[in-house]
């Protein structure tokens, strides 16, 4: 059985949390004997690998496909395929599964969202600080499902760098791909809302949706990073999307609500080679 | 050293993450040797304490104070209080802290929101069903720093009540008090804003607003529990919100902010007792 | 030709508008003699008609058909029937056209929504003053396209009662329906929002919802006219409605989208008196 | 006494509203003859004067001195500074005084803000059509008490366009102000939140900021007018924002709330002159 890293207390500063990389030395019927190593620090910032393009970002939205212990299994496959294939694989759980993802896998793990805000009196708002500290090192900004007012936008990606969070923020037409990347982002996504869910892939009904996103973004921003997203289903539309000038894709319910999300996840992957 | 609560792969059914008793049997310079027992579902359901009233439950917010580990740090002193006094106290720290906090102590737990939503496309949302997996018992729901639709707030009571989270609905005033308590929520929270985050007690400062609330809330539901919020620094205050006919009070910068949270919680916890 | 009320400048005090009651007193090619008398006050409390039930109240939404001078035929066919009938009906314009509809008709206007605002800084929003000195008696809030947080709900309530406008509380099931007749509105008009602009009426499709309306929000609120809506397309379907415990129908596509206006409304008209 | 153009039932067609061109023929007193000319289109398109820099636009917003007849007043005050001084100034009154207001001067109105709606099932918006009927020539988009989703930006300015309506879109900060001009509106008003209302105005207070946004604004759009807003007060703070690259000021409580509104947007005005 494969070992995974834990949140533990730290025999020498009891109330400091640490995590520790554990090696499985024995088990018995009901019972199990682990030893520990390393912490917190070193997991987080040298183990954790740096994002590199192509990149595949599944975001798990709300699907109970991907709640919970699923949300770990998922994660622990997109992991697999990662190791497998050597492709810069990051997966976007919910808020409250951050902490158990990121502790599972070593591959990114993005929050879908971030509020606009600093520390302070904010209930049930989603602070930079606290998805960092859970093990998240990049965040989704502005996605079709959770749009932000454009104030907002300018300011989450501006916290998002501030707090060493890659930052990736969803636009939905062209032009506001290119009013998003004068932001300065890491990643803009382009994810024509009408095509999200379907089955239908962008890179393969609006080529030059894509196309022409790349170009005008490219005049005003020669550095960020390009994804699109909205129905990629197939290897092949991750294969168009990349030769369209996009450095990956960002996926959902094709990858989440599939049959055999490894699978699939392993195609797409594979389609970033050709 | 006592010991916590672990997420961790059952050896039985590899795929299947639940929680284990641990018992330290061992440890060594930089290592140490544990035994795992029971599950999580005793866990969760036995041995997780019922709310009882009078209840205080400590908002988190997103305060730096009660991020984190300092989440855990908070709610470890909230749950010495706890058992030292034997007040039922919870807790509602930010989304991605609820699996860790919950691992870490044995008090109820609650969410700061959810999210009106079923399982589905909901980028950045907060499902019940995710809250309540990471180890919520329970939920806020309106409070005015994030407040809902009047029916989003009839959905987020239903859908608590079908996924056994208790309710916690938060009203600014006494007439918003009773139209959320036609709702059937398990809990309402009479809080007027501009109290919150002041060090004015509500219960001091605004005795006819508590008072009102009570009358005018139990003319149409006997059953709700009613607390009041805002300003609460002093046992005292909690005191006189028990003495206006009050079950509780809900309690964030008081305690969050105090420069010793343990003896302010156990001031509070010691004037439910009067 | 009818006479129809202006705005118009005052000789004694040139600054400040008042509303003229006109006679055709001549008119030649291209010109016309029109003589003024009475004034604003008069026209707008004592002429205009009060709100009577059985009532139907006709929501123009922000449907071309009832844009501009198209909502002053509208309107004026609404008035049509009304008198004809000596029903009450009421008719609810785009903001920027109340002015113009409420000096064309004699009949109620309703504003679509009003902001929970007290004057001020609030650039975009619907002040309650402003639509009132418009010409509005009335105004709808919460409607499910326009849906509002349950604090604002309560505020705008007690803004329009202060004000003098009718306050039309939308509401989506029984449940929400009740929560808000206990705040104190006017009217309360449940609307199942699946049916809306379906064609399919809520007295017919979903009588128990409107019953259970009824029976629930009579529990607690003895006063509050109740309407429904949603789907309102024939006589038949008024006629259920007032059947069904309502005192009137909130219709709009059913009206607006007619191709002949005026006949489904006069057949709407003579079902309140089956 | 100068005459007004007025809302009126065309002879020939009953039923279609066109507006008029008015004399004084006679008046007696309580009674009042007049003859009309002219018809709607012309008034709204040939005669409304085009819009010219440098422009100041005066936002009524919610205030009480601004609402109703007091709008047409203020309104009038304008023209009358407009005329004086060959000065281009607009209003942007409350959506229910557009149509009055447009009637009642022959300078630009705009809207406050328009919906990124086109006509249809939305209760209680702001569709581009209506306000455009009732006369405005231009509207605000995004302006810090009413702040738009990205995407909702781009689909109003869009709107603005196809309608022609000129479009001002407001913008927190120099950052914001570029994303904001990629999208191509007629205005980009650059006014930081924190300065509104307070009579510190940004041109003095926050030359820096004014200067950036000039500068960073023209690298990418050579054509978009540049506004600056907040805290104007004074003739000297107009001066200096001309000064320091924009084209005009966008302006409320300065005007509004003074005392002699007249005299102070005189002195705007002549200070364009310097």
């Amino acid at each position: 059985m494969p070992c995974v890293r834990q949140t533990w207390k730290s025999e020498t500063s009891p109330q400091r949390l640490i995590r520790w990389h554990c090696e499985d030395k024995a088990s018995v019927k009901g019972k199990r004997i682990l030893t520990f190593n390393a912490n917190h620090r070193s997991v987080n910032n040298s183990l954790r690998p740096k994002l590199q393009t192509p990149i595949i970002i599944v975001n798990f939205k709300t699907y109970l496909e991907a709640t919970g212990r699923k949300a770990v299994e998922l994660a622990e496959k997109a992991e697999k395929v990662s190791k497998e294939t050597k492709t810069c694989i990051a997966v976007a759980p919910q808020f409250a599964d951050i902490a158990t993802v990121a502790e599972a896998v070593e591959i990114p793990v993005f929050a879908q969202h971030i509020d606009p805000i600093t520390p302070g009196s904010y209930t049930g708002h989603v602070l930079a600080e606290s998805v960092k500290e859970a093990g998240a090192t990049g965040t989704l900004i502005n996605h079709s499902e959770k749009q932000l007012k454009l104030s907002d936008i300018d300011a989450a990606i501006k916290l998002a760098r501030e707090k060493g969070l890659v930052s990736c923020v969803c636009a939905n037409n062209p032009s506001v791909s290119v009013a998003t990347a004068t932001l300065k982002p890491d990643i803009v996504s382009i994810e024509p809302p009408e095509l999200i869910g379907t089955g239908i892939a962008v890179s393969k009904a609006q080529p030059e949706v894509v196309t022409n996103t790349v170009k005008l973004v490219r005049e005003i921003n020669a550095k960020v990073t390009i994804l699109c997203g909205a129905g990629i289903s197939h290897g092949e539309d991750v294969a168009v999307a990349l030769k369209l000038g996009t450095q990956g894709v960002l996926v959902a319910s094709g990858i989440v609500k599939a049959k055999d999300p490894y699978s699939i996840l392993r195609e797409f992957a594979d389609a970033t080679k050709q």
